[in-house]
Formats: structure tokens, sequence, C-alpha cells
């Protein structure tokens, strides 16, 4: 193979020397004075992450307000051979704000405007620094919405680079489908958009989808199109119990078989809503349940709560409980949003080891249930809530950080999930992403061809391997 | 920039010398046999575009019946550095298929099978030769469909290429949201499958993506996996006449703001009605029209038929006819995709310079209205049809190809038409692709920046520039 267009990554080995990042550092404070912070508080705080992960801090930390200033670090952290990561909410799961090598985190949260709205094209540009609902509360005049929900109030760049989704995802699609272009900052620091507001093009590769997905290894997102949609003018949902997981996942197949367009359908298990119960204080049966939500017309929504009923129904499931005020509805939602701290309940002071994988709808049923007969054999406390119809699950075991043969146990189970939905021919992460802890898998799930052209990429668009380095690849 | 990162594409200045081609050839018919033609007829075929633009024939032809065929002929092509150039049903309309370096043409038509139907997961795997007509016809009796409809009855490894869409794209997206996975063999002779069969994965760099509307530069598809969807259980449609092509754009724009989930909206102008009533002998009055299409339950496309009617009306729509028939329903659409052909009638003899531009919705009115102008000034014979819900739409001048005045024209017309598009937002092809002929517009599409990214991702997948030269990059 030519040496020259390989996929060879540039190796990192370790964090910027002393001496290297004090230079680093005068010379970003010289530029953006005390915008640029290096505090111990602020650097552990951009280097801090959500799950059981250890925090890897950055070298500074700088507050951008301009894209003028996302080129002007990079082209500095470019002469200083320094890595970049840029930080969203801080809200990722799998490390990717981590700096294992130092270098500049950039915090996105000042460049928090929504620049534009185009009503009549449902679309929106917004800078990458401002959260999902945020971006609601300005949109909600207008009678559109932006629905991609992951669990946090995550900015939308951060959820661009991890390919976020949520509980929408099964009617309105995840980000890779609500992205209509990006602003990026190369690592030659020259800015370019993706793609123009078309809502198609055959214009050449889809770097708009390149990007999506990223997690920052390949550019800097400063700019944001997304494709917005109308309120729906009625909302009907409500929850329904079932004997077993498996009678759930039925009703669900059928339900999106038949055609009904459901805007969400979640699955939690017995012990996710026992948390639940506990945490929002809701007295739901503790046995697995479906949350399900329509969106549409008065009789659109009407029509697909009776059929979804029907189906339901004959699956076993108990009786359909609607919510049919909005606010009984908020609060349900609510506590699904809660669920990352709904099972802390169950294991006070552990710390969650949160995972996800997503495999083809027909094997569900099968892996939710192999890793339940797993969690017990493992002895984990672990519930699990998927957005079932993509064939996602989440699951988080509750972990003792104290206790070394504990994290190696969830880390064996991790590893045994991962596994088992990439051999049921799914995918070791539906919407968390990559990040440090599951690199591991790519070889299984690409294969070392598929996984070559992705290195191909990372080294032709970042040769010096600046751009959030030891993310994705090793 | 570091040389062994750049985006530079390697130069070919001219065809295989006639040594070269016949040691190819020689090779070639080795291992293949009489499955390799090289008869100048076969040859001719398959360097033949269905538009204007000159032939251009391969060197030879490959029937390819297995993946492991294409594997061996990208080795015997790579040994002999010559070109290979993908060929599926030969409509696409920028010269895709055509040889301008010479080499290998692999016909694609004898890998034709369906691989598998998941119908759980509403998923099916075929080969890239299967056309869409005859995958639906093999779908019919599991309830389920494949939505995407370029006018031709493309295959599916060329629709993935130029990443096609058609009349249905409003509801149901083009290829880019319908092909879950691809397989690709590499310009080293490897396989890779680009995803798993999740619905949604975190997994890395999206390769399916940037393999969609890649139009063959980068590898070549050996394998589909399609996003199915439930037939509707309901369907409703028919035509409306409008004063002047705003008020039926200004109809389009108010249907989707008001969120009802049109499945087909498409506009003629009064000269491209003009020619299906020749043509398909319809009698419909000659004005601008919209043709339109429900998908849903019964009382879903009741209700959302008559709300499309009350806005139609407030637009000044006339009498809004509905075909509630399926034979007369299919007559109607039979006609809105035979309109390359009827516009044959407008000028008995002539050639078609067909392209599409696509524009942000709101902007459509203003770019179809500058087009009708520019077409009335410049003197052409040039109807209009479009996707209207997209923004898209289609111009196709008839042309005396023995008249180099008129060629001159059209293609003056034609670049006028791509910038003004580019000037309003939006793209200089919404569903034909780059080819031959969109070449010179990507640079102001794009600009700079994102064209060097793009080159790179060629010049690392393909150093030798093996793969479709000459097409998406001069």
């Amino acid at each position: 193979m030519d040496g020259a267009h390989s996929g060879d990554i540039r190796r990192r080995t370790g964090k910027l020397a002393p001496a290297a990042a004090a230079a680093l550092n005068a010379d970003l404070a010289a530029r953006f004075g005390n915008r640029l912070a290096t505090s111990d508080a602020v650097r552990q705080q951009h280097g801090q992450t959500v799950t059981w992960l250890p925090t890897e801090a950055p070298d500074a930390v700088l507050f951008a307000q301009t894209r003028e200033d996302v080129i002007d670090a990079v082209r500095i952290c470019a002469r200083h051979d320094a890595p970049i990561v840029p930080y969203g909410a801080g809200s990722s799961l799998e490390g990717h704000v981590n700096a294992p090598f130092g270098g500049l985190s950039i915090d996105m949260t000042q460049m928090n405007r929504v620049l534009a709205v185009h009503a009549e094209d449902l679309d929106c540009v917004v800078e990458p620094g401002i959260t999902r609902k945020t971006l609601n509360a300005q949109l909600r005049d207008t009678g559109l919405f932006f629905p991609i929900d992951p669990g946090a109030d995550a900015t939308l760049g951060g959820m661009a680079s991890t390919r976020a989704s949520g509980t929408n995802a099964v009617r309105y699609g995840t980000m890779k489908d609500n992205v209509l272009s990006l602003g990026i900052v190369t690592a030659s620091g020259d800015y370019l958009r993706t793609a123009s507001r078309a809502r198609k093009s055959s214009a050449g590769y889809d770097l708009t989808r390149l990007f999506v997905g990223s997690e920052g290894t390949l550019g800097i997102i400063v700019e944001v199109t997304l494709k917005l949609s109308g309120q729906p003018e009625a909302i009907s949902g409500g929850h329904c119990t079932f004997p077993d997981v498996r009678s759930a996942c039925v009703t669900t197949i059928e339900t999106i078989q038949s055609g009904i367009p459901i805007a969400r359908i979640e699955l939690l298990d017995a012990l996710q809503v026992k948390a639940c119960n506990t945490y929002s204080k809701l007295g739901l049966p503790e046995a697995p349940m479906l949350l399900v939500e329509f969106h549409g017309s008065p009789d659109g929504v009407a029509e697909q709560s009776r059929r979804f009923g029907e189906i339901a129904a004959a699956n076993g499931g108990g009786v359909f409980a609607w919510a049919t005020q909005a606010e009984e509805r908020s609060r349900l939602w609510q506590a699904r949003h809660d669920v990352a701290w709904a099972i802390r309940t169950l294991r006070p002071g552990a710390q969650t080891f949160a995972t996800d994988v997503c495999v083809p709808i027909s094997r569900l049923a099968d892996c939710v249930e192999e890793t339940q007969r797993d969690i017990a054999d493992t002895g984990l406390i672990a519930p699990i809530v998927g957005h079932v119809g993509d064939g996602n699950f989440h699951v988080q075991p509750l972990i003792d950080m104290a206790n070394p043969e504990e994290i190696e146990k969830a880390e064996a189970f991790g590893k045994r999930l991962a596994l088992r939905a990439i051999a049921m021919e799914g995918t070791c992460t539906g919407e968390h992403g990559v990040g440090q802890k599951k690199i591991p898998y790519l070889d299984a799930e690409h294969g070392p061809v598929a996984l070559d052209l992705m290195r191909r990429v990372k080294a032709s668009f970042d040769p010096a391997n600046m751009f959030n380095p030891g993310k994705i690849f090793k």
C-alpha cells in the first residue's frame, strides 16, 4: 500500500511537556486574555466525564466567542503541536472531553446564539454551544421545534459530534438526519461549510454526514444548520405494562410494521421502573413497561392510539393508561429523561457504568433477555431502558468505584454486551459514541478494511493528529 | 500543507495506449472468458449517455456475477493501471458511465438478486444490479416497498452512487436516508461493509453516507442493504391547476409547514403539461399544475386531502380533481415518470439537455420564475417539472445537436441556472449528480476548503485514481 495514502494516524504518546505547555499557554493568553483559563479547577472540570472514566485535564481552557477565536486557537495550537479538545455541555458518556495528551479544551458554551430561523424552509442556523432546551425555548413562538432529545441538555455541537439521538428518533431520525450543514474549522485553520441549505443535493461527497459523529477528530464545528419540524397539532401518550420484555418488544415490532408513525416508544425494565418510582414519585406497577407517544392531528393521534392499544392487548399488555393532560405527560417523560439520576437511588454512592448498544429490532428481545441473564449471572445491579423503536437500549450497572473487582466485572460485562450486539448484526454504540472506551470493539464491528478507510480520512484531514487525539482511534 | 496528506488527485491525461489496452483485455479475458466483451457495439453501448453528452467507450466490458469477479477485476486493472467504470442501467444523466480514459466498464446487471428480506426489521439486502421496479415486484407480497423512484428504472447500485431520489423523497427521503449499509470493493481489492444492520449507530465515521453519492469514485458497490417502508394502507391523490407557478409554490410551502405528511407533490409548468397531454393522452388543462399523493390510513388520507384542498383553494388553485381509482392514479403517475419521453413531442428529433437544481423551498418560486424568464429570453424550448416539496426542479431544453450555436446557448443557460441556484443557498444538482458536466460549479457551491477535503478523501481511498476518473473531479 502506498505510504503517502495510508491510514497511519500520527501517534501521540504522552502529555505536552511542562515547558511546551507553558509556551502554548503564553501564546494563547497573549491572544485571548482572560478568556483563557489555566486554573486547576477549570481545567479539571473540562476533563471531567459524567461516567466512571477517570478525569484527564487539558493544559488550558479557552472560552471561545467567535469563529475567529477558534481559527486563531487552531493556528496557535498547530504551531505548538498541541492537541485540541472541543467542549460543549460536558454530558458525553464515553470520555469524549478528556485530554489524555493535554493541550487546549475549547469551551463552546459562549457561542450560543440562534443566528437565523427560516420558518418557510423549516430550518435554523445556530452556534454550536446552544443547548437543545434553550433552542426549543427560543423556537416556541414559531410553531417549530427541534426533536432530537438525548437525556442531557446537551449542546447542538456536541450532539452533532456524537451523532446523538434520543426518544424521538423512531419518528424524527437522529442528528445524521437533522443536520443540514455544518460550519467547520479545519486543521489548517480554514473555514468551510459542508453543504448549502437545500433539502437535498447530489453535488459531491457528503461532508456533512462525515463530520456528524466524528467526535471532534476531523475539525471543529462552529456553526450548525438544523432541520426543524412542525410542533404537532395534537399529542397523546401513555404507558402499558407487559408480562415480560419479549412481549413488549413484539408489540414494538408490530406497531412499526403496521405503519403507525409512533413518535416515541420506550422500554423500561422492572428494575428501571422501580428506580423511577422512587426518584420521580410515580407509583407505576413494577413490571416491564412501554412508554409511548403519538404526534399528529387530533383524529390521527386518536386512531394511532387505538391501533397501538389493540396490538399491545393482543400481546398480553395490561390496561393502557393514557396521559391525556399535558402536565401528566410531561411528568412521565421528565421521569424518563431522569433515569440516569433515578437509578442512583438503587445503590446510593455508586457510580454508573453507562453503556448503549443497538441491534436490528428482530433481535432486540433476544439481546435484552440474554443481557438480563448476564446481569443476573454477574450479580450486577443494572437497570435497562431503551429506545426500542430503533432497537437501541441502555444498560447502567451501578458500581462501587472503591472496589477494583466490581470495576473489572462491569468492564467484562460491557465487553460481552458490545460483542453480543455486534454478533446480532448490531453496533457497539447506538448513540453514545466511541470516545475512549469503545475503541476496542470497532475492529469486531467494522473489520480491518473499513477501519483502515476511517483512518485514511482521519490521517488526511488531520495529519498532525491535533483534533481530539485518543478518541475513536488508539 | 504536508504533501503526504494533500488533496492532490493523481492526474490521468489520455486513454490507455492500444498496446496497454490489449494487454489488459488479454488478462481479463483469461480470467473471465466470454463474460468479457470487447466488441465495438457493447463498448459503445456502455459509454452511451442518455443526454446530449458525447459517448466515450471503455476498452472492454465485464458482466460481473459475483463479488469475487469484481475483486479480481479490480486487482487485474490495478496491475495494468487501468480505469474502472461501474455500470448499472445506464440511465444516469451527467455522463457517469462515460470512460474518458478508457479502461474497464463493469456491468452489474447480472448481479441482480435479492439476498435477504428481513420483514421484521423493515430492511432487505440486494445485489447492486437489481432495478427498483424488479425489487418492488419481488417485495409485493411482504407488505413492504422501497419508495425511492427516479424517473428511470435504475439499478439500486446506481441509485446509491448518485444519491438518487424522485417523487417520494418529500415523505421518504433520498438514497442517503434509505441505504443502511453497503458492501464495497476497495482500490486494493479488499471487501468491507460500511455498517451493520442496526437502524442507528455512533460507532465511528459514517462510511455509508460517504459512499452514497460518490459516483463510483471511491470504491465499487457490490451489495446494498436498504431500509423498506410499509405499503400504505390507503392512497389518495389528484391534480390541481394554478394561475401561476408562484401560487403553486406557496401552496407547497404551506402544506409542508402545516405538517401534512404529503407523500408526493410535483410541479409541472404549462409547457410540461402540454407535452404530457400529447404523449400520454391526458387532456389536462395546460396551466401550472400540482400533482399530489397522500399515504396513510383511510381516515388519515381523507383528512390530509381535505386540508391540502383548503390550502390550494386559498392560493387560487382550481378545482381539485381526485384520482380515487388506482388505475387512474397509476396513469397520472406513469405520465409524470414519462416526462423525459413526453417532452420530445415538443420538438421531434431534438436531444434533451437535462439538468436539475435544488434550492431552499422559500426561494423556489423566485428560482423557477427567474428561470422561466431566462428560457424566454434565450429562446429555448425548455419545460420544467419539479419535486417541489424538496425545492428540487428539472429543466430540459430541447436542442438540435446539429446546431453548435444552440448547444452553446443551452450550456450557457445551464451555467446560469446552476449559479442562480447556488446564489439562492441551493445546489447545482439535487439528484442527478456531478458526473462530467457539473464539475465546474463545485467550486462556487462548496468553496476551495471543502473541495480540498473531498479531494483528500478521493486521494486517500484511491491513490491511483482508478475508480471512475474524470467524474466529480477534473
